[in-house]
């Protein structure tokens, strides 16, 4: 019995992890990083999940990062101790930020603003605490951080350091690596996502200010950066499955994608060439993230049942709990009969999981699937 | 207290039902279609929960509308009845159709081709049971179904009918009506969606087969049909929380809209007039319903903790845990604290929903929440 033949068994939609792409994309991305001397903490806001999460963590100490409280929650209750929770922090969030703390748990906040800073310093000072607390660096203008040459870095690290948190250091992200179109603009993406972050990291010690961390990352910079000077740790999250707008950018293939939803073909509208399937944007997603690429893979591209991409097929439209395949040039459907099981490669594979409560799991050789449970909530 | 000073007890991001204007959405549709001579069979895919559905099913044989089997099986598990699965059946889904009618649940199901159908007789007669089936009409080209005058129409409903299925009656959905932006074009919506399905009936009928059922529905169209003759129940599902595209297409006004998210503010980029939120795409889902309307809303309007718009703001990017917020004309943000609760209205409430597992729900004099919990899964 080979792999797809097991996937027959369960109802469809449903998410399915090929473990031999993944376990490769994995060590891709550790090989690549062991040649710098810099740490890797995966973003586990990807996987989301102990049971995947355990493939990527070494250790019960080695260091992750988390997007909500509740995944630090969750891991820190199954073992794992060292986290950062890499998401600026609302001042209600600190009760659980401190029982964390209280419990054992190596975790660190991050923030950008004198008025957080100073919300965390008071919370600090009232309940005899240190939080370790890290400064959110703006290297491209992507999102929030403070610019690595403003005023304001300093102003917000010292009411940390001298109001009784913890400095940690500092992060950044280069979320507009995402927009790259070139190895070429990926390099500098990299070099541009270290220089913020060790100029700000620079002029905390020139000031006198501790900052043991300086943390960057992302998939498509931790893939392409060449020099990780001055940088102690990486994030990454997407390189663990890839997706469209990682294959889109030219991080990785499409076939090195580790995640899809099985569908099943449920009609077939012959004028108009459209074949359906019960995977609607409740199980794909509606994440557009290849529209602005070379290749707009509408809602994703269309693999059979043993996983080989079907050339010239796309997901053009979801409903609900319909979606909607067609040529990309308009030609004749293959002939596909309802009740067929078809894969569906996602754009963004954190989005895509996000629909779905956990994830079926096997190597294409396997016979029995595992299945890995997703933390949902906040 | 407040139901808004209940809310800052609840850690952000959550959904919140405002239970005032969700009972006045309710009530309105009801009174609407009480001048008619139909049925109402809410769609149970928007609130897709046992005790939020309990507002709108008046009693356990109430009709309803699902759109997984996994929400068949849990209502059916709390009681509900009278079911139609609304999407197209994959054979595979069969055996547990099956397992709901051996359970003394009234489920029809839904198909528009000849192979639908031929599977679907062919599980009946091997298994001896009779499933209800409905024949799904296209009104609008928006997605699948036969077309009212298609010959196939007869021929599947020959096929259902002399294979030992029921053929319970036809089913149709204006989808198009989403895309309207005139009363006049919802009023014709309506009408074309009733033709379509009453045509196809009426050529049923006459080839003497059995069309009990005479089933149309979207929230546009149930709103704005003058005429129902000949249509046997009308579904709808978003008219219970509204939202954004709702508004936009003039089906109720902003105010109306009775479900929110509410977030937390987490930071302020002051050179971009950026204020941060800790509500990203993962509780606000990626829907931009509004994009095509004549007032696109971004990711969605934003109201103080009170639940009233502030006007000119809305949601202008998101990432996974992260949404921004600016003015729409550029303008300086009015001054909000970091850890200021905000309500950000949805685009499409079924998408908002989707991302979280449950409803805090209260009326505005009300200081102890409810909560509904969401059915998860296929």
């Amino acid at each position: 019995m080979s792999i797809s033949t097991c996937l027959t068994k369960i109802d469809t939609p449903f998410l399915f992890v090929d473990k031999t792409k993944f376990d490769r994309n994995v060590l891709a991305l550790r090989e690549k990083l062991a040649m710098h001397d810099v740490v890797l903490r995966p973003h586990l806001k990807t996987v989301k999940s102990i049971a995947g999460a355990k493939h990527l963590l070494v250790d019960f100490d080695s260091p992750a990062t988390v997007s909500t409280v509740k995944e630090a929650e969750v891991f820190a209750g199954a073992g794992y101790t060292n986290l950062i929770y890499a998401v600026g922090i609302a001042p209600q969030k600190l009760p659980r930020i401190q029982t964390l703390l209280n419990n054992g748990i190596n975790i660190s906040i991050l923030l950008d603003s004198v008025a957080q800073a100073k919300a965390v310093v008071a919370f600090c000072q009232a309940q005899h605490i240190n939080i370790p607390t890290l400064l959110e660096i703006d290297c491209d203008g992507h999102r929030g951080g403070i610019q690595p040459d403003d005023a304001q870095l300093i102003e917000i690290a010292n009411t940390l350091h001298q109001g009784g948190a913890e400095l940690r250091g500092v992060l950044t992200h280069a979320g507009e690596s995402y927009d790259c179109s070139s190895e070429q603009a990926l390099i500098a993406a990299a070099e541009g996502e270290r220089l913020a972050a060790v100029i700000a990291a620079t002029r905390l010690i020139e000031s006198g200010l501790p900052c043991p961390v300086v943390s960057v990352g992302s998939t498509p910079t931790a893939h392409f950066a060449k020099n990780l000077a001055g940088v102690t740790e990486v994030r990454a999250g997407v390189y663990t499955f890839f997706d469209l707008v990682m294959a889109g950018i030219g991080v990785c293939q499409p076939e090195d994608i580790a995640l899809s939803v099985v569908t099943s073909v449920i009609g077939h509208n012959e004028k108009k060439e459209w074949l359906f399937i019960d995977a609607g944007w409740m199980s794909l997603s509606q994440d557009r993230g290849t529209r602005t690429q070379r290749k707009d893979c509408d809602y994703g591209l269309v693999c059979d049942s043993n996983g080989d991409i079907i050339p010239g097929l796309q997901v053009i439209g979801t409903n609900q709990e319909h979606g909607i395949i067609a040529t990309v040039d308009g030609s004749k459907l293959p002939t596909i009969a309802v009740g067929t099981q078809l894969r569906i490669l996602p754009n963004h594979a954190c989005a895509t999981a996000a629909m779905h409560a956990g994830y079926y799991v096997g190597h294409s050789d396997q016979i029995e699937l595992d299945y890995w449970q997703r933390i949902q909530g906040w």
